[in-house]
């Protein structure tokens, strides 16, 4: 039986899982693949660390150029993280004709364009399932419905510690930054956690989504990004009282302009799975004119589900190369797309005002929204403890979300009837 | 260009979607492909009957074993249902070298062993993702997942048409035998419902995720199933009360003896995604050793969602013949499995008996779980206007299925305290 010879760039967590599942499950893939899988080497940053025998029983080098340009590595398996070193030794592995497999969505939201055209143009593969969505088959998923639909949305819970942050404050933790503050010992958020809370990782998996999904190049630090510092207690009680919760999402929705993305909490009625999707898990709604609607569910993080899809791509590209290399067009390749961006959207929403309690003040706010065209749905006031004002919070019927938030921004003033103002996506019952 | 070129059997309404979509879709597909995609000729039983253009502006003939044959179809395509004749004109493509996409659950579940056979001994790909679960990628993900990973569990709601009705139960129709009857005015049921509501559809479909992802030959025939009409409206009251609902489950799970399979609808918590998925969706459970907890959500039926299914594979299959016959292992190869039937399996339950109203009754049921090491854990009972005696609504910790069936079996007696029993499965809330 043939062998497929694997480089290992990255010794962390992932790159541990992958070396145990290629360990563990040797027969399985011997069977599916018809070829056995080896790793003949590993890049790692430290030769005198301790890691798992797993790992250190593998030939271990520092020296990541040597090692992608090695005869006795037929696939690079990049789990390594960062951009710049990781960029180099990907673009060197192509170059040297390997293909690529990469769990590394920084990577690709900072430089996917330019490396999946030097895949194209080397007709190899650059495979890259658990850069989005962990453990579940998100590329995948899309990858294989584009062929023969044409997707309108794509809306996720993309990062694993927001969800858990947002899932303990509806269970009734009173205070965002405690509860971030407890997500950290539990090792689930960063010790830097603004990647986390500040929607960064989101909107860098959504930037990898929007590619492969709408072909449009959507530069991650160019999506608006609403963290989760921006609520409070009390937002909570109004989205239950309003008949959902909050989750954190990440949207592209494509409308008469082109495709609009942003990474922001959002209302999310009970009616729809994603409000049901807690803790740590992702999810990711899809809905194309073909298929109607579709979600995928699992862990989005974790070094056994994210090995597990690093570990399925590394057998499809080994089987493309079994196959041979005359390759019709390359497995991994996505539309060119003709979408532009749209810079709006018509949504409904959710907003939270704290108010003066004041005479006048519902209807200077209800003034400034109707002559918007913005239409209210729901509305709910109610006094609070700890200000001397109220809390108003209404749904809005379809109107333009960059409409809703200028109107806001006219209204908030620290001294007068209108405070604080925040406003949210609010999905439909359908998503 | 290349041109790959496609016979279709049947031209029905998936049929009918699978020419729409290769139409109005060719642009996206030759880009994916690196090659044209083509039909060739159609099966059709009465070519008189009128039909969508898409199909009649296609060489229609009624005989199916020259269509398979022809030197101008590259991959056969099986849509027209049935299993006798499906089988023949199935079994002479492939020993003609042609791979073959089928849609075909009722096939796959009667004769698909031999039929996976033949496609290992010829090489060729048989491939069958539209076969459960409409539009979802529920073979796609399992066979990838099954490479690095061991499954532990598949749950799914596969039947759109039970779900539909269960879910009208739920929100408040008293009548289970009218809610089928609606079902088929609108044309989710069949004219005889009984594949769909006596759960045989989702037996056929369990029988084939068993094989793909336990390597377990489960005859459809053999898989102990439940039917919607042994429930009554006080059931859904009771799983409300529970604070969960009853939904039509496709049960295969690994426990110590082996793989336990079962249709049947059960008790799902609040908690459990499952839960949410409404009206006629459908969705999949699954637990991997490695994964963790997935779930993949969509329409399970209807002419689009399932044709896109259908055209995934074919561009799949199709890829694998361009890139030449020297295949290593077959896409659609899964493991031979070491996994024999379990006859039970330890679970949580869900019971509703009719009792009389009298002294006794509760310690009698109660002893005689106890007898049987069954441990209860909550108790509802209310009396109930339409009959003299009372409803006992029980949940039980996890214990024997088939020795609480037949501990209900001797309680239960018309004349007795005990008038009609009934246990379904419980769910834990993680699934």
């Amino acid at each position: 039986m043939k062998t497929v010879r694997l480089g290992l760039l990255g010794g962390g967590t992932v790159g541990t899982g992958v070396a145990r599942i290629i360990e563990t499950h040797q027969e399985e893939i011997a069977q599916r693949l018809g070829a056995n899988l080896q790793l003949t080497g590993a890049l790692v940053s430290d030769l005198s660390k301790p890691r798992d025998p797993v790992l250190s029983a593998l030939p271990l080098t520092t020296n990541g150029d040597e090692l992608v340009v090695r005869g006795d590595v037929d696939i690079v398996v990049e789990v390594m993280g960062g951009t710049t070193d990781a960029r180099l030794l990907v673009e060197r592995a192509l170059r040297t004709g390997k293909p690529v497999v990469t769990a590394n969505k920084a990577l690709l939201a900072t430089h996917g364009e330019p490396l999946f055209q030097l895949a194209a143009e080397t007709g190899l593969d650059l495979a890259f399932e658990a850069s989005v969505g962990g453990g579940i088959p998100v590329i995948r998923s899309i990858r294989e419905a584009l062929a023969s639909d044409r997707l309108t949305q794509i809306t996720g819970i993309l990062n694993g510690t927001s969800n858990y942050v947002l899932t303990q404050m509806t269970r009734g933790s009173s205070q965002i930054a405690e509860v971030i503050a407890d997500a950290q010992r539990l090792g689930y958020a960063e010790a830097d956690p603004s990647m986390d809370v500040d929607g960064i990782d989101a909107a860098q998996k959504l930037s990898i989504l929007a590619l492969l999904g709408f072909g449009l190049r959507v530069p991650f630090d160019s999506v608006p990004t609403t963290g989760l510092s921006s609520l409070e207690a009390v937002d909570f009680e109004l989205a239950a009282q309003f008949g959902g919760t909050l989750k954190p999402l990440a949207i592209a929705v494509r409308n008469s302009e082109g495709l609009y993305c942003e990474v922001t909490p959002a209302w999310v009625p009970e009616s729809s799975l994603l409000s049901h999707v807690n803790d740590a898990f992702n999810a990711v709604y899809m809905e194309g004119e073909a298929l109607g609607p579709s979600l995928l569910y699992g862990r989005g993080a974790g070094s056994l589900p994210t090995a597990v899809s690093v570990v399925s791509d590394v057998i499809e590209v080994a089987r493309n190369l079994l196959r041979g290399s005359d390759s019709p067009a390359p497995s991994f390749s996505f539309g060119s797309g003709h979408c532009t961006r749209a810079a709006d959207a018509e949504m409904e929403q959710f907003v939270r005002l704290q108010v003066a309690d004041e005479p006048g003040v519902l209807a200077s706010v209800a003034t400034a929204l109707g002559q918007r065209g913005i239409s209210v749905h729901q509305v709910i006031q109610f006094p609070v403890e700890w200000s001397e004002g109220a809390i108003l919070g209404l749904t809005t019927h379809p109107c333009s979300r960059a409409g809703l938030l200028e109107a806001l921004k006219e209204l908030e003033n620290p001294n007068g009837a209108v405070k604080k103002a925040l406003a949210l996506p609010a999905l439909r019952s359908n998503a």
